[in-house]
Formats: C-alpha cells, structure tokens, sequence
C-alpha cells in the first residue's frame, strides 16, 4: 500500500472531535503531507489546517483525500459519496480506514475506473499471509503495549521512532492500526486480518533486517482486554519484541468499552514477558509511558516520578515531556 | 448454517489418510449421518463407507455431498468441480471447509442457482460479530485445551458430550473448527474469523443457557503455539470455562509446524488458569486427556496411572479408556 502525498483531510460532518481521531494523528505527525482540510456544512471537528475545496487542495499539489473520520455504525453517508467522486473526477486518488470497501459503494467503483484513481482500504488487505513461524529474525525491535486499548500505544511509538531519528539511530515505525497506516502510508490493520494469520502478519509487519536496526512496533489492545487480548498476544508472538514500553493512563476506571478494571503496570509488565518470552526469550521491559493529558501539570509530574521510581524504569509522557529518558535506557541496554 | 442430513463423503483422489482427516472425523462420530463414501481413481484414502456414485447415493437419500478432505494447497482441482457440479445437478447440497468460497467457482456457482440447492462454506461466515463483551453468561462450559495443536482436543469434547448425554446429564457439543461444525451441524470455524472478533464469535458459539446446561467447548490450538495462541487465548476469554481438560500427545518432539518444544502439561494448566481467570474467576482443570495411540497398552495405561496421579486429576484416554472419570469429575465439582 502506497499511498500518493500529499493528502487532503476530509473530515465530513461529525459531530465531534473524537470523531475526527485519525485525521489529528496525521496532522500531529505528518504536517508536511497535509495541504488541508475539507469539511462539510455543520461539522464540529477541526484540524487546525486550511479550509479548503477540492479545487482548491488540487491546486496546491493534494493527490489523496484522506477520509479521516469515523462516522456512528462506521457507514458512509450518501452526501460523503458525492464528495468522494467529486475528489475522484478531480484527479485525486482516496483512502480511509472504515468498515467498508470504498470499491464496494457503485459510484466510487465507477468514478474511480473512469478516472483511473486508487482507492485505499486502509482496514483491508488483500495479502495472503502465512501463519506465524516464531523463528526469530535479525534486527531488533521495540514493541508499545497497554493497560488498555487507547492509552497512547501508537503515541508513544511515533516518539520514540521520531527521537531515535533525532539522534541519528536506525529505525522505522511499524503501523498495525488504521491511523499509523495512513500516518506511516504503510503497514497493516492488524485486527482486520483473519485469525489464523494474526502472528504471521505481525511478522510480515516487522520482516528481518539489519542487526543494529530497531522497529518500532505500534501495540493493539491489551493482555487483559476480553474483547481484544487475542489479537494482542499474537501481536506479541508475531513482533517477537527486545525491549517493550508499558503504557498507561491514570484516570480510567473501567476498560474500554467494558466493565474490567485496568490491570496494573506491574501486572503487564509480568503477564508481558511470561507470554512474550514463546518467541523472544529475552524480552525486556524499558520504560513506562504514561498519558498525563487528564492532570495538572505537577501532578502529572509527580506521578511519572513516583511511578518511574516504584518500577525503577524511566517514566515519561511522550506530549508533554518527551521520551528521551526512554531512548536514552535503549542505547544504555542495547548499545547504540 | 444447518446442513441437511445424509451425507455423501468425497474424498476425491487425495493422496493419503491424513487428507481425509475431516471425513474420518464425520464417519466416526456421526456414522447414521452417512450413506456412504465417493473416491475418484487413484485416491489413497478410506472410511471404510461403501463407496457409491452420485446416483446411488441419492437413491439411498443422500441430501448433501460433503467434501471431506483437505488437498495440497487448499485449491479445488478442476477434476472435482466437475463432480461437484454434477453433485449439485443430482439434487445434492455441497458442503467443504476449504480455503475458498464454492461460490468462487462460476461452474459450481451456476449449477448451485440453476438447480436450486445451497453452498455450505463452513470456513466462513456471514455473521455480523461483535466484539467480545467478556461479562459472565448463565450455565456451565468446560473447554478443551492443549499443549499444541492436533493432540485431540475436539474428540475429547465429543467424547465428553457423548457420555454426559449416556448419563442424562444437558450438554451440548460448540464446534469451533471445520471438522467439528460438520459433525456437530453447526458452530463455527473461528481461525477464519477476522482477529477484533474472535472472543466475541466465542461467546457468539456458546450462548446464555440454562444454569445446569453444559456447553462442552472445541478448543484450538494452544497458548504455547507461536502460530496460534491468539486465537486459543481469544477463545479462552470468550468461552469463559468453568471447567477445562488439558490434552496431550506424548510422543511429539516439536509443536506441529514449528520447531518450539511442547509445553507441559503441567504449565498449560498454569497458564491456563492466569489467563481464563479475566472472564471467569472460577476456572479449574479438571482432568487430562491423552492421546495414546502410539503407545502399546501397556505403556498407554502406565503413562495415564502416573500422569494423573503426578497432578491429582482423572487421567483418560478417550479411544482407550473412555472418559468416564473425566465426567465423573465434573459431577463430584458442580453437581448433576
């Protein structure tokens, strides 16, 4: 999947930002492949970028509208259709992460012929992937895991891959959600794929590379999530992680969408490297990430103080310190 | 799915038992589900059915030709489509857990709508899941696990459901893989689920019940299998066991498909208990299950007196010894 820079947000008219999730993590990470945003009458989000027309996102150099929204039910209204084959009899090409193939809707089929654009499915794959093998490959990689889904995972990846750039090192970020796909324009939904290929394509995500070479593997889910741990632990089995970071928000009462309380850092920690060492015995925890966004700054500060100190591991909140502390024990551990 | 009874059992030109695995399956536990067996030339497997034709396997009122074997690769030689069209141009349903849709097949596709009979793709599902909710549903499960794959989790379960039913006890057999919903009629192959689905297909397979009712759960793969301890762990959530069975293969050196050595029995058990313990606090082992067929009698017995004994559990053979104590368990734990 490569998707053409740069894109055109299209947003819709959702009723709040929430809604409009995937189109922030763009523009929080890909600014420069963004031109704009689209929105349509009524619509309550808001990137931050330019209002434009799809003209108008053509004439500055636009080859994709990123349908960067997920609308209640995950369909696609009638009135988004329109819009769709306007930016297609437009010349650009469109993506987006919902339920639903684009190619299924017969207007955007058609448009897209005629006009010999792509459409991207970001949630599908036409990959045959093999099961998992659990050999270990060569290079080294760094997976984000959670005490619950939407605890910053992806976040906190994106910052460590971006640091470690910062600082010279060899590393690429590896997406297995929607949102990192389009921020990366590649990898995989990985709760998409067939249950069978779960550990398979997580190794496909992550292939072989250089020894000193670090992936940075975007997690999914939680070990003690009901809904989601099994795509979780092949994801475990699959990325076959040197080192993970633990991430975490604090004022979450239940899990996601259910009525479980959160397990504990310490009890991820565990649970991670019991399951994890299948396929990597060597499996190590490195850091602690912790989202800070629902506190007071002082005390987000004492609580990633108190919590690095209790676990002994750096403890940072990518926003609003940055994860330095993190990339600095990954050298300390593993050598620059 | 509801797949009309008798079947006629092709076992196309397969090169040896093993390929036939899923017709064996079907043979011997449903055998009055029957009426005989289709072999083209140079196939090496056998049932021991008669072998019959498509007429006369009408004649003797066979409604659904099940193709019962898995060939290299997973493709359709077009040598069976035609027996296949010509299946369905008889009166006959088709029914295969093949890797591709039947309707994939325009020949089988149009003989299917030209004559008026059903496809039955038992691989896939048109179900529209939700994702698992993980809170405790009324009855009682128990749930087959294993130290890997192929080590006789769903004979265990069969063979379990078979003597509850012997002794009056309200059970019923959930079929989680291909074979099983062939024998069972219904269920559900979960490994062809998409991954943010697969606890919750699990709770779709063993529904609320009676709080007396026994659901004896098809178990899949193994915790301790790279390849697919995802979906054994999505499984195990969903199922939400009160009660499981480990089973063994005690002559295997490596997990099938991998080169991992087995887990114990012991650390299944372990395992299984952290895991299960997210949706059911209760979860207990309550017997082991070996497969002995390559060991002489002897040894057999010997190893199933010293394996039960070493973890004060009913230790059975289900072909060998039957898994009576197994049942008996179960009675002594939660009553009748």
């Amino acid at each position: 999947m490569d998707i053409a820079k740069p894109y055109l947000l299209f947003l819709g008219d959702v009723h709040d930002q929430l809604a409009a999730k995937t189109a922030m993590g763009v523009v929080d990470w890909r600014p420069e492949w963004c031109v704009g945003q689209m929105r349509l009458l009524g619509c309550k989000a808001d990137t931050g970028l330019p209002d434009l027309t799809i003209a108008e996102a053509v004439a500055k150099g636009a080859r994709t509208m990123v349908v960067g929204v997920a609308n209640a039910g995950g369909v696609l209204p009638d009135h988004w259709v329109s819009e769709i084959v306007a930016a297609l009899e437009a010349g650009l090409d469109v993506a987006t992460g919902l339920h639903k193939r684009l190619g299924s809707f017969p207007a955007i089929a058609e448009a897209a012929a005629k006009h010999g654009r792509k459409l991207h499915d970001v949630r599908f794959s036409d990959i045959d992937f093999t099961t998992g093998k659990g050999t270990k490959r060569s290079g080294l990689r760094l997976l984000t895991v959670g005490t619950d889904c939407s605890v910053g995972k992806k976040y906190t990846a994106l910052a460590i891959d971006r640091e470690m750039h910062r600082q010279g090192l060899s590393s690429d970020f590896r997406a297995t959600g929607q949102t990192g796909v389009l921020i990366s324009g590649r990898g995989l939904a990985l709760d998409a794929v067939v249950a069978d290929f779960i550990s398979g394509a997580a190794e496909w995500i992550s292939p072989e590379n250089d020894p000193k070479h670090w992936d940075i593997v975007e997690g999914q889910g939680s070990l003690f999530h009901p809904s989601f741990a099994g795509v979780t632990l092949g994801l475990l089995h699959g990325a076959q992680p040197d080192a993970f970071v633990v991430c975490h928000e604090p004022t979450r009462a239940t899990m996601r969408g259910v009525k479980h309380p959160l397990p504990t850092i310490q009890q991820v920690i565990d649970r991670t490297i019991i399951e994890g060492q299948l396929t990597n015995p060597k499996i190590a925890c490195i850091g602690i990430a912790i989202n800070t966004e629902n506190l007071s700054d002082e005390v987000a500060r004492t609580y990633l103080k108190e919590t690095g100190e209790a676990h002994g591991l750096p403890c940072v909140d990518p926003i609003r310190t940055g994860v330095e502390p993190i990339v600095a024990e990954l050298i300390r551990r593993f050598g620059r």
